[in-house]
Formats: structure tokens, sequence, C-alpha cells
């Protein structure tokens, strides 16, 4: 597939398809026609927005952006991102995708239009791994595979990435004894994923302007040379963190070239504990609500001041979570009263702070591996993704100032509207032939 | 004071005093002698062991090495570092400092020996800062200032450092009108304590061998010229983690060049609402005894195996904590059932476990940081101060292996018997005139 068609939004077949060499527009594999593909139904898309509708612009707030990320199904199913037309598909799809992840499975698939010949839709749904018998197993079987629910194709197809593709592999074939399971590299199809979205998907990636609380869509960009593209830094936050460096389209143009285990599963597991929240949601509604300066002890609360011989500020977090346990030590002075209980010691704060503070350090701390990973390979862009982000506003505002004071302003963060799907969508576009 | 005395352990008075210029030796400030310091009742002196002695030896273990850290002092204060003896010191010292933390206050006098005109013994305790009035002033006024219990002298100067120092100035001022309070910075004092433990205390800085479980002291280095020392990265972790490089001796050569508010404030507070321990010692030693697989999720948990093609064991931890949140969603299975309350959900871990994995992620955290800060400035040397650590077996084993897994080899981690130290013994040494 030529980049000039998508770049510029108008089919030009054949032009400049010497410009890259795309590792999911392999002449030989390619099953999907991406041309002119852009995020259905999206209050942000140029057709739908007028001059009245002035808040609905292309610089728009995270908050309005939050409405305009998740999809309704019929079935009720929320917990999905928006659909992707690909208005030029015609052929049938016979395959679909999972990306089985540490706590979450994201699957893509997609349907042809009912009312023309041509064009189809991609749709995003996940699940708690942990359900993946009685949930992924169970969707699949029944809307999928064995009724053919999805018209006019049969799936012959189920490309696995993730940690779990491996871990899952014989419970899918025993499931399906007709269907054909692909198992999918994961950075691979991470990165496929990543570079399908940068440069096919208009408003897909955007900026974070902290200091104006406003996002910037970027343009799908008009690729003429590698340069405009890569190098780039991808850190795809799940349950746990990996970074991939990424320098060229080709196969060995990548790198794992360091994580960390302190991501998602870290605040889902501590806030789980701590908190009456029953998902992930929750939690990121409480930390929105709370004040993290009645948990965390900030260089003020210890200098007085700011400690301006080091340029830290008097906000400045000196420690996460270390009002705690002063507080708690300060309410044990009574030598004759019983130890308190776990209960009346969580009853002295407030679990909104205790959701903010632990969002705020395991996303800080993100941002500032990132950040020296980045500068170690002198790498300008950090693309975020994975299920942690969520576009969640203080998640995003954290991880684009930790990059940004970092780097002192020469490295700048993005996002993706679709950002837990990059792996299943490289899956989905990588097709059925094996890598 | 002339290196070569203190290097080779006999007194050459005026010796190679030209080879360096200590910032603690200055001539003009000089007021303590330190020629032939060493830790006082050591049982890992040569001294004191003999070929019979063999488990005694240089090369020992992290289990024997905690039992000769602590001091107890005669009114039943055990939270203190072993005593210094400085056999050649015959002046009055009449300071005293502090290193005033956000957790904790350190705190070094000096007493001269009873029986002999010559020599005396630096001291070492502390206290929670929460409790600065009722027991450091208390401490203070009782013993040290207003009742001369310190023979022969009387104390003039209170050397304070660490970020309370400017925080607690007037209630020290009122409580000592007599004595002259004297702020010293908080970054020249750690340096100061690093430089004179690592070059003047014999078997105080050490390494650890994870893959033999012994450790190794160093040997106090025979400095011919500054790169014998320098440049060097300090990681002082306290309630949170400062970073700094140091390339040399003078006041212009180090920076504080990163650090992390996720240390020691982080892991206190969250283990003591999530555990019933009193203090962190109960803390290290649930630590000891737990099981982190039981928490955090293993690459070989979500893989079902190693994840190869990047290098990741299946015992790596992909996600600290990631265990708890997919236990406790399978538990709510039946949507009749209430809610788990806190209590119930705790129960469904051990404590020791809990202690394990964070005492784990946030170790690991710090090392991965500090492999990061160093290979950016190329130092090979990364020293381990601060009270988190405590000659704790798994806190030095993650911190070493860290290390040595990041840098391939490259870089070599040190650890100090006084750790908690550096602030309060660099204050002590810098003397009562202003920097």
């Amino acid at each position: 597939m030529p980049l000039s068609r998508a770049a510029n939004g108008s089919p030009e077949p054949g032009a400049n398809e010497e410009l890259i060499s795309w590792r999911y527009a392999n002449p030989g594999t390619l099953q999907i026609d991406c041309l002119g593909a852009f995020i259905s139904r999206d209050p942000f898309s140029e057709e739908s927005s007028s001059e009245e509708d002035e808040h609905i612009s292309r610089n728009t707030s995270l908050d309005l952006l939050a409405l305009a990320v998740k999809e309704e199904y019929e079935d009720g199913f929320t917990d999905a991102a928006k659909k992707i037309s690909l208005p030029y598909h015609s052929s049938n799809i016979t395959h679909i995708s999972l990306d089985i992840g540490g706590t979450l499975t994201k699957l893509v698939y997609f349907t042809k239009n009912d009312d023309s010949p041509q064009g189809g839709k991609m749709h995003f749904k996940y699940y708690q791994t942990e359900n993946f018998e009685s949930e992924v197993l169970r969707f699949l079987q029944k809307k999928l595979v064995n009724k053919r629910r999805i018209k006019n194709r049969e799936i012959t197809h189920i490309l696995a990435t993730g940690g779990g593709s491996c871990k899952f592999q014989t419970l899918m074939r025993k499931t399906f004894p007709k269907v054909k399971i692909i198992a999918k590299d994961e950075m691979e199809c991470l990165i496929t994923g990543l570079d399908f979205f940068i440069t096919e998907i208009p408003r897909e990636i955007y900026t974070y302007d902290y200091n104006q609380d406003k996002i910037q869509f970027l343009d799908v960009p008009k690729i003429t040379t590698k340069d405009d593209l890569y190098p780039y830094l991808l850190v795809n936050i799940g349950s746990g963190v990996s970074m991939i460096k990424v320098v060229g389209p080709e196969h060995d143009n990548f790198e794992r070239i360091g994580g960390s285990s302190l991501g998602g599963g870290t605040l889902w597991g501590l806030l789980s504990l701590l908190t009456t929240a029953q998902d992930y949601n929750e939690m990121l509604d409480m930390a929105k609500r709370g004040n993290n300066e009645n948990i965390d002890l900030l260089v003020g609360d210890i200098y007085g001041t700011n400690y301006n011989k080091i340029g830290l500020k008097s906000n400045h977090i000196a420690s996460s979570f270390a009002k705690v346990f002063k507080k708690l030590k300060n309410l044990k002075r009574d030598p004759k009263a019983a130890p308190l209980t776990i209960s009346e010691k969580l009853a002295q704060f407030n679990q909104e702070d205790i959701s903010r503070s632990l969002l705020y350090s395991v996303s800080n701390n993100i941002g500032q591996i990132a950040y020296l990973q980045a500068q170690r390979y002198n790498l300008k862009r950090i693309y975020f993704g994975g299920s942690y982000i969520l576009g969640h506003k203080q998640t995003i505002h954290t991880l684009s100032y930790a990059v940004d004071f970092w780097s002192k302003g020469v490295m700048k963060a993005y996002f993706l509207r679709h950002e837990g799907y990059l792996g299943s969508v490289g899956a989905f576009l990588n097709g059925p032939v094996s890598t």
C-alpha cells in the first residue's frame, strides 16, 4: 500500500510506492486495504465539526476527548474503543486477532458494510485475561466462528499475540479445531500497529499541552523519508511496561531496550486492596477527585520552602506515600491503646487521595525511565501505548510533564485514542502469514 | 590531613599533603584528626579475627554483617550504628551534628576516652523526625548541652543538615539560646561523609557477590590520583531518593542529576497500611520471610515459559503486585455476594509476601534508575547510602543484581555499614565554619 494515498487521503494507486517498505504492506501478504481509513462516527472529524461547534475542534480538551474514545455496542458492551472505517476494503477478511496480555485480552475483528459492496469496519473489544475461557472464547464461539455471525465470510485464522498467545494456544486449538491458530511476535505486532495508527489514521495520535490543558491531534504525516517517522521510542504500558526502540520499518530495526515491573498491574493490584473500587475505571475516577498532598511528602513539607540550590520546587513530590507512615506513627502514641486494625488505619485516609498518589507515582516513574531510555539513544519522540492510560487526564498530564521536564522540552510525548490495541491491530494487519 | 597517613594506617605527618585537597580537610577549618580511625569493637577487624574464627573474615556473609552493624547503648538505645574510634584526636570537639530528614533525624556526637589523654569515639543515633521536639531536643538538652554530660567540653555549635535543618532552626535557637545553630548544605555534607568513609574507615565499604552470597570489604584505597576515587554516583535513599554525580573533591564538582519519589517513605507508608508491622525493622523481617511470587506476575505466569526472543527469564518480574488484582477479581465471581471488605481482601494474602514484593519493586526500580543515570555520565562506581538499606539482605541483593544486570557487569554497587549517616558525619567533619 503506497504511503501517499493514505497520507493525503485521496487514492492514487501506484504513486510513490517506492518511498518506504511497510512491514504490514508487504504486497505478498497484504490482505487489507487501509486506504482512507478513519475513526468512525468521530465528533472530531472535519466533516462533523462546524464553526458553530467550536468546542469540538482539532484543539480540544482531554475531558472532551474522553467522551469520544469509547464505543457502545448493541449488546451493552462499552469497554471498547471506537470503530475504524476502512472505506475501500472490499474483499473478505477471514481472520481475527487477539492480543492476550497479563491482565487484559484485546480483540480486533472486521465486519463488512451492510449497504455497500465496498468498505467495512474494524471493531475493538477487551476482556479480562482471567476470563479467557468464559468470555473471550465464548464470544468468539458465539459471534464469530461457529455461527458465522459476521456476514459473508468464515473465520479461518485466529492471529494471537501478547504474552498469553503461547499459553492459551492448546485451549484455542481444542475449542476451534477447524480454525488455524497462528502466534505472532509481540514486539513486531506492537510496532506494526503503532506505525499504522501514526501514518494511516487521522485524529488518532495527539499531544497534550499541560499549560493550556489542550490536546492537539497530529496530522497524519506526509512521509517522504524514513526520518519523518523514525526513530522513536514506544513505551507500552500494560500490566508491566516495555520500552522498544524503533529505528526503521524492517524486521531487525527494533529492540526492547528496557522496561519496568511498575505498571498498570501494580496500580490495579494496590488500589484493589486499598480502595473499594471494583474496576480500573472506578480507580481512575477516584484518582480524578483525590489530592495526593495528603499522602505524599512534598519538598515543602521537608524543607518548609523550595530547595532552591538544586531547583526543587516546594510542591515537588519528595517521597510518594511517605505521609501515611508519619501520620500512623503519630496516631499510635498512646502506649496503652491496642494497635490499629487495618480498617482503622485506612479510615485515616481518603481513598481518592490514595488513588491519586499511586497513579502519580507509577506514571511519574514511567515518564522518568522513558526519558532516560530515550536520551540514551537520542530518541526525540516517545509514544505511550497500552491499556494503562485510557485517556485519563492526570496520567497523560503526568507523562507529558515528566518527558517535558526531564528533557527540558527536547522530547515530545505522544498518545493514541486506540492506545490499548497496538498489538492486536498489528497482528490483524500482519495477516495470517507466519512471521 | 594528608591522605597517605590514613591510607596506610600509620602517621606520617606532612607526607603527600599535596595529593588531593579534601573538602573536610581544609587546614583552616580542620578540627578533627581522623588519623587511624576505625570501627570500634568490630568483630571483623584484623586484630579480633583469628584463624580459628574463620567465619569472621574479610569475606563474610550479609547475615553475619548484620549482627555487626548495630551498637547497643547503656540507655537501651539500639537503633544506632557502631561507634567509630578516632585514636589520635586529642582536642575538644565543641559541636554535634544533626541530619534532619523527611522521616529520620540522624545524630553524630563525640566523646573523649576516659582513660587516656588522646582519642575518643564518634557516636551515631537516629530518631523519628516527627518526634524532633520530644526526643531529639530532649536528648540534646539532657545529655549534651545543658548538663554537659560529655566530659571536658561544652557544646557551642549544632551543625544541622538535611531537609529539616531550615524548618527546625527557630525551634532549636529557642531551645538552646547559647548554642550557635549552623545550617550546612545537604549535598556537600553527604559527599564529605561518603569521601570520609571511603578513604578513612577500614571495613566500612563493601560489595556483595550475589552468586556466592558473600560480602567483601573494600580496602581503604591507596589514593594517588583523583581517578582512584572519582567519578562516582551517590544514590542516597531516605524517604525519597537523590542521585548525585561527583567528579572531584572541590565544591563545584558535584551535581544532583536526578532522583525518585519512590523511596523508603513509599515502602514504609504502604507497608504500614498493608501489614501489622510497627516499624521498619519488622517490615524488613517480614520481607525476609516472604515469597513475592504469590503477589507479582512473573514472565512465566504470562508466557507459560521464558520469552527467549528478548531474553526475559520466566522468573523475571513482569508486573509487581499484579496477581493481587487478578486474584481478587476471581474471588468476586458470585454476583449476589456483598463486596469484600478490605480486611477480607487482605486476608487472601500473606503480609510477608506483600512485604517482599514491595521491597523488591522499590529496590529494583532504584537500581534501574541508578544504572540509567550512571551510564548517562559514564560512571562506573555507584555508592548506595541512606537509611533505607539497613544492611538488609534482599535489598542489597536486589540493588547489586540490578546494577550488574543492566550494566552487564561494567558497573559496581557499593554499600556502607554507616549508610544512614553520610550527611550527619559530613556536617560533623565540615565543622562550624559556614559553607
